[in-house]
């Protein structure tokens, strides 16, 4: 299964790549820089949808869903918008096929161009807001808070499965509100609620903060932002909430008239997070014997496997397996019992090591003699054995204390990759050696930013919320600076 | 709330349009033919997905993703599957927008054509059977089972919320097989999960048949539908489940080496429904008051409404109604409690009334006095007077009844109008005084159902499964006959 596989310490691209791959996760599909999430990646990515939407709705919010095109006109609406955005895009100039006139084939039909050019959705932003002008005329149509499931294209050069591809799946919350206060508060509450997302079920330690200018969604006044450092100290943006302040409302013309009778502008916020996080996911906690799952997106969570050289024995073991089976299932804990015969159990343990699977029972007939089972976690893969009863009970404990494990084994490694640069040496030589997470004096302008990104590839990831206020030097300009922000190379 | 809504029989068309709109269910987009689907109607979809989905495990498939687009050479693969589709589609044609050279707005950038265009996908058969090839060889990778839910685009020339739109959402499941007979299985399996879905979720009744010739999917060896009559007697198709042969393995050379050892090629099913039959659930039930949802499929099953004078009375009330709304709760059951001081209980009553709650319940201090509160039934607007005591159990009971009773009160109206038509003359006069099913021997020839089609609209909705052997005369033809089919006009 995993031959030809590198490890981390190899070749970490190719590791990552290959372990999408031969775990099933996804693959490139015919249609560049598109991907097929293939069932094994798509069940992880069904159970944050379900974990994501329960946490959506607990904080008052409600799906809806928008159209996938977007009329060309509305991009130019939002001045700072259509420059993050309507560039790279997929863009519909017609809607009619016809046969080739030299038989072969079908070509695209003249007669049926579009009078207005649609483009495939990249974010909502601008359909949404067109459509919230109908729908909010008073204070009492406020707060809207509405989350839309979807598709969206980006028109990416260079793509990766799940961190970078041309079509990707996500949720965009749009919100609307009476006030700046309450717009502000809304955004902090999701990076909140991504927050712990990130922490709490996958078990991925992330910075909150805000995104320095530079790096704000086009057409923000705040970006809040949630940033994981992944294995290889490179870091990813997993999670982004926008404050956008009055400036959509104010190119779709979207007023309401408030408690005091007087017509204003409402207050917007966009928040979203997609398939990138299987990236983070997988990239956290896998390691050179495959993927590494935590616990609770883990769709299968206990497989068992049976050891045995006749059917008289399987039966035996198949008896104590359904009892475990269910007792693990009535704790709602998902279980996989493989007994197929075309696959020896060598293989099996290979299979499920390589694919994640947190917890892995054996059971032959000396088990059963001795009322045990030998169970092996993925994530030490330390092996044990336990004694049958109460296994379901040891189970469960098991599963918090494997996704405990890999949280703060994760917070660990950021914690031991998270350095102070005070000179501009010093960082770089972070950087090129070890990587990571930088803390470093910035003089708050984009100049600096920008020349800082065109040397050295590092980007300024977040500005801490609550960050420690801290005399010191820009380490590029010189320049007096009052606290340190977060640098690093980036995905 | 409900003025200027006519009723189903001055203008049914207009009577399901401002039903859907006035519901908050959806309305049409700034995007010609797409619509918004607003969180009420988006509810109602998440709870048929759910449903659905479940159905979908437990007969054994997974979920995937596959891309949106479709390399427009895909469609010329499958002969008759272009001819049915890749004709009226959205086209891509370009992948960046540039500012416009006289500086108003954004431009098509000429320098970025695709080499080859892109297919918004109006269905997915071509690009999963694209994939199907790599990841089947042999006999061990069948069955594969996925599922995969998803928004497709069809270029609609009229288009109507729910019922025909250019943008919908769905679920299109795509299975491979090693045997005819097993993929036979599957079509008429999901067939049969698609029927128990309408009938036992919806309170739809369905007939389940198939699909002649022509009203056949394209690139199909036979086509299983669903089909629902509507209250103006026109059917509704909604569902269906597809036999597709060899004909996509062929067309993408997917082959599998057999037990045998011997290379086959795979056999294939397809089948789906969409956000058509939120339209169907709400042309199925609803009246002249407004929308009527089975109590399995509405968001809010059930509604409290305070009766109250001042805030010591309404303190006391809510007192009462929250120790329902626990007991509603933890039987599983949706309640909301309306206690907004910013309406009148008059308005709510007709507001939710219009809404489609199942069950209404009003409390005022008579009532806690009595320990009793005033129950309204949807479906039939009866009101009754209960007891509190043991009322959790007694709404769970009314909820199936009310499910129940919408049930059979389709099914009557379905058996009243389904007619035998034995001439050409009451075949017209069926069709133009009442509509519905007419059952009627035709001579199987596509080009007999053609012409009926033609001149009268009909088309043949299926010819039922088990269908009783009759000797007859085809209405239009009068050649012979071996069994009468099931024509209507339709959506």
């Amino acid at each position: 299964m995993a031959k030809d596989f590198p490890t981390r310490a190899e070749n970490y691209s190719q590791w990552y790549n290959d372990l999408v791959i031969k775990a099933d996760l996804a693959e490139n599909s015919a249609v560049r820089g598109c991907m097929v999430i293939k069932p094994s990646g798509y069940a992880i990515w069904e159970k944050m949808q379900a974990v994501l939407d329960k946490m959506f709705k607990d904080t008052g919010h409600v799906n809806a869903y928008f159209p996938l095109f977007i009329p060309k006109s509305f991009f130019s609406k939002e001045a700072s918008h259509v420059e993050g955005f309507a560039k790279e895009c997929a863009v519909v100039t017609h809607y009619r096929l016809k046969n080739s006139p030299d038989g072969k084939g079908i070509v695209v039909d003249e007669d049926a161009k579009l009078d207005e050019e649609l483009i495939v959705r990249p974010t909502s932003e601008t359909i949404i807001w067109d459509t919230y002008r109908n729908w909010i005329k008073s204070y009492r149509d406020l707060p809207l808070l509405i989350n839309q499931w979807a598709n969206v294209v980006r028109w990416e050069m260079r793509t990766r499965l799940f961190l970078r591809t041309t079509e990707f799946l996500w949720q965009e919350g749009h919100t609307a509100h009476a006030t700046r206060e309450e717009a502000i508060a809304e955004a902090e509450q999701m990076l909140r609620v991504y927050a712990d997302f990130a922490e709490n079920f996958m078990a991925v330690p992330v910075l909150r903060g805000t995104k320095s200018p530079n790096e704000r969604f086009a057409g923000a006044l705040e970006t809040y932002c949630i940033e994981a450092l992944m294995q290889d100290g490179k870091a990813l943006q997993a999670g982004t909430s926008h404050f956008l302040g009055e400036n959509f409302a104010k190119a779709f013309d979207v007023k309401f008239l408030s408690k005091e009778n007087k017509l204003e502008y409402v207050w917007a916020t966009s928040w979203g997070v997609s398939t990138r996080l299987m990236g983070a996911l997988i990239m956290s906690h896998s390691d050179d014997h495959g993927l590494v799952l935590p616990p609770k997106l883990a769709p299968t969570q206990v497989v068992i496997i049976p050891i045995y050289r006749n059917a008289e024995q399987l039966a035996e073991i198949t008896l104590t397996v359904n009892k475990i089976k269910a007792n693990l299932q009535a704790k709602g804990i998902s279980v996989k019992y493989d007994d197929r015969d075309t696959q020896k159990p060598g293989w099996k343990f290979n299979e499920y090591e390589f694919k994640g699977v947190p917890i892995r029972i054996a059971i032959g007939p000396r088990d059963i003699e001795n009322g045990t089972v030998e169970l092996a976690r993925r994530d030490t893969l330390e092996k044990s054995t336990y004694q049958i009863i109460d296994i379901e009970n040891k189970i469960e404990h098991l599963l918090v204390s494997i996704q405990d494990n890999l949280f703060q084994k994760a917070l660990a490694f950021r914690e031991e990759n998270t350095r102070k640069a005070d000179t501009w040496e010093e960082f770089n030589e972070i950087l090129d050696t070890k990587a990571g997470f930088i803390l470093a004096h910035w003089d708050g302008t984009p100049e600096t930013e920008q020349k800082i990104k065109d040397e050295t590839k590092a980007t300024i990831r977040c500005i801490p919320l609550n960050n420690q206020p801290e005399e010191g030097k820009c380490i590029y300009s010189g320049k007096p600076s009052t606290q340190r922000v977060v640098f690093a190379r980036s995905y």
